[in-house]
């Protein structure tokens, strides 16, 4: 025990982590990568409660910093809404979402290709989940029309988008389920964890009730945080206040990501709403990538063409390779790791996933390059 | 909205602490300033998910950085229970303890000096909370016998202890509630947000079911981050898995403190491990300010002689300047500022709390004498 707890304390004076200045293509990681400013912010505000110097009762009201400012100014234009708080992240912002608009028993509707959190946060509000199904291999499209006999036959008291999903990159046709929504009048929620921070959206466009970002998964922040927008109509039931603590939002336990990760977002924020401008490029970038890696055999799944730099790859030439040498599946991360490049999942060959957001066209280039050479070295 | 937003975005360029390098007395932060290590780590795993590089489904199974071994053997050990997991902190841990423990309508039993999240919490859950009083003004103090006859009135579901409590620092028997509680069967949550990390504690010793504790608040951690510590009969119920994802567990959606504040949680544990070991000299060292600053005609409110660093102080004296200078209760911020003290809420003068847990003796000798010489140059 006391040999083993050495051994555990020791591993703790060892906090490096393996892929640093590596290319990045790892979906979850390449629209978080902080700023020069966030890094500055984390240095300045990493001491546990530093951002409470001048609380006055309300994490979303503090002026210094200037929270209140980005909260209730910069956030709900950014995204399209009346009224913006925080959260831990995307999936705490469903559950808070879920939780105060809906009682154990109620059924939701959701779109086949959500994020687990989806599933998860409705299970632990107590609710049915509904799935509008997607069209499976290869596109896995979710037509956004099947949601209609969906709320007939079922009633949902919510119904949910994910735009894009984290599996594909899908975009779905978000607008046309806003005209949906409200044509049955049911509180509409638009996951935007892979969508906000990245490319243009607008939740009053979309004509959605409530829009979710990720601080960390697309904001350029530290992990974890969460944004959450809604139309004025809905403050009262997702924001409201506690009857014994009249300054405490209930569903954010008073306050939520009360720390460092919200300075990073704060931070990164005038970049991000800058980088959203460049989606055009993103999106032909991913689209040329796309094409390359599909020279080599590799088959990209989901939409065609392509409209977002998530992108998942089936690649049965690697699969193949995979089975007969001595690293299994291990040799792909192995490969790409000694070449600069970290993305594929460890241990995956046959279906991966990979992001083209924080890499330039030359360095994707050398991806494609280090993917022909790795193929070359193994056949 | 155009000048506005643009002045809004201004102030994203200028996130600075204005108390950085300060004698800290600020009770919320003396317990969370970072340790060097946990310096390194925050700037090594700031960007966005990157604690999620080899991830296999679970943000408490990760081995690499160590977060396995630390929630697994560290965690358990140094709290004195059979399970542990992470939280977003000590608010969080408490509202999963009573959504997964209780049904909505069903009643608790806290103490009177809980903080006020407790409450906010019970309300987002749904709960009747019921409260063990204290002893009013000069003391405060629970007793904790009084939890026995308000069990036999109201069948509370789940009773709670704040050890200590937030504003005046009293340190309750909870060892004793822990033999209440077992002859009552009654589960037990001992909140030590301003216990774990500061001084011993033991789940265990004290009897009780969950403990908790909150990473910013005593574990020199950045903010958000909470430890929750269990019996092993509630893991299955509050660490329950998803029934469509067998690997995710609902409570946690998934996984809870998915960033750089858990990392800096585990850089400092081995500082934090060690520093429980001066206690002794951390309360004697409160005893001594204290003894000091009454002698100013301060008078400390809560346990006599106190038992903990943080000192809740009633100041007729600096009020009464308050109320004749220009900047009001304003002034007494702007002089221990001035003197490189950081400490009282800005406006506080009546009654304010410190902590000393932060600075050394003769730190606190030089924040008595600046009292002494605010005293002097407003008499």
């Amino acid at each position: 025990m006391e040999q083993k707890n050495s051994k555990a304390l020791h591993k703790l004076s060892e906090l490096h982590r393996q892929h640093k200045g590596l290319i990045n293509l790892m979906p979850l990681q390449t629209g978080g990568m902080l700023t020069d400013a966030a890094r500055e912010a984390l240095t300045e505000f990493g001491d546990g409660y530093s951002v409470c110097d001048f609380c006055q009762g309300s994490l979303c009201n503090i002026t210094n910093p200037a929270i209140r400012d980005f909260v209730q100014e910069l956030l709900p234009q950014f995204l399209g809404c009346d009224v913006a708080t925080i959260t831990h992240g995307a999936r705490e912002a469903k559950f808070t979402v879920m939780h105060s608009l809906t009682r154990p028993g109620d059924s939701i509707l959701v779109d086949a290709n959500r994020h687990y959190t989806t599933i998860v946060a409705a299970e632990r509000v107590g609710l049915n989940v509904i799935e509008a199904p997607n069209s499976g291999h290869p596109e896995f499209r979710v037509t956004v029309n099947k949601y209609a006999s969906l709320i007939k036959n079922y009633a949902p008291k919510l119904i949910l988008l994910t735009y894009p999903d984290g599996n594909y990159g899908n975009i779905p046709d978000a607008r046309r389920l806003g005209e949906i929504a409200q044509e049955y009048n049911i509180p509409y929620i638009l996951n935007g964890a892979y969508a906000v921070g990245r490319m243009p959206v607008s939740m009053e466009q979309i004509g959605a009730d409530f829009i979710i970002g990720s601080g960390h998964k697309s904001m350029a922040s530290a992990g974890p945080v969460g944004v959450l927008g809604m139309k004025k109509k809905w403050e009262e039931t997702v924001l409201k206040k506690s009857s014994t603590f009249s300054n405490k939002e209930i569903e954010c336990l008073g306050c939520t990501a009360r720390g460092v990760p919200l300075i990073t977002l704060m931070a990164s924020f005038p970049n991000v709403k800058e980088r959203i401008n460049n989606w055009n490029e993103q999106v032909s970038k991913a689209q040329w990538f796309s094409a390359e890696l599909e020279k080599l055999g590799f088959i990209q799944l989901g939409q065609k063409p392509h409209r977002h730099d998530l992108l998942h790859f089936h690649a049965p030439v690697l699969y193949e390779i995979s089975k007969r040498v001595r690293e299994r599946g291990y040799f792909l991360y192995k490969e790409l790791k000694e070449r600069g490049i970290w993305g594929p999942q460890p241990g995956l060959t046959k279906s991966f996933k990979l992001s083209t957001f924080a890499a330039d066209r030359q360095q994707l280039g050398f991806v494609i390059d280090s993917f022909k050479a790795i193929l070359n070295k193994y056949s």
